[in-house]
């Protein structure tokens, strides 16, 4: 088991089996149940990583910016589906860190593109291999019909986003 | 179309389309589609809702607390699939709105329970209206396979959580 942080991860885990917890209208809801499957997935991403300063979003926004250096933070909104008020706490807390460098795009001074440090990369390798560990345990959970759950979720995104 | 903040939701909204963007490894990822999915989903509830104020949660948690008047937050955390370290906020700013009130537990000074407050439960009843409209998109999208989709976000919730 990796390291937990006791005060911020309870060790009763999230159940659906809540005991005598009336759920109502929530049951039925694919909103509901996306959310709680969403939660579950990225605290055992966080538990895998070893870190309990992980935050939802590092990883992606870290990837994006790792495989499109000079990234506008308007593109990488649109590819990690987050507007700008949660995208900008994350931008912060990367550079803070010392992982994403923010510079003038050349010939457009009023935007600015994003880059990886080396110590930023250094994070990514280490969270990527944690992701991909993880994405086998969502693979095997959804078995031969991942491709089906995939295709659900990006219709979900591409019609409400 | 409802009222919505221009500073909080930028006019641009996140798509999978985000032309020359490489996505790398995190296309193959149920867990990228998974967050990007809820996203979608959240704004487009909250722009239903016609309050740029309402945040994550607070429907599903007004909702618990609503159909279990005196329910613990331990309770609380289990059945909305949340850790305390993002249960606390939403019950701070649900008893700020005075829509949750929190009183100690008859036979256990210890623990307290939680109950509506009469605007709070009309702000249910007006979050669940539209609740029930958004969740009908999402039905309409996800057609015949709605019962398959929320089987197999069941399971990642129950084995990841």
């Amino acid at each position: 088991m990796t390291q937990r942080s006791s005060t911020r991860i309870p060790s009763t885990p999230p159940t659906l089996n809540a005991g005598p917890v009336r759920l109502g209208q929530l049951d039925g809801y694919i909103g509901y149940h996306l959310r709680l499957a969403q939660n579950a997935s990225f605290r055992a991403f966080q538990r895998k990583s070893g870190r309990a300063d992980l935050k939802p979003g590092w990883f992606a926004v870290l990837s994006l910016i790792g495989d499109n250096p000079g990234i506008t933070p308007a593109a990488v909104s649109r590819a990690a589906g987050r507007d700008k008020s949660t995208l900008t706490p994350i931008l912060r807390d990367l550079e803070k860190h010392l992982y994403v460098t923010s510079e003038p795009r050349a010939g457009d001074r009023r935007s600015y593109g994003l880059s990886l440090t080396d110590l930023g990369r250094e994070r990514l390798a280490e969270l990527a291999a944690h992701a991909a560990e993880h994405d086998r345990t969502l693979d095997a959970i959804a078995g031969e019909r991942k491709a089906e759950l995939i295709a659900l979720l990006r219709r979900i995104t591409e019609e409400l986003g």
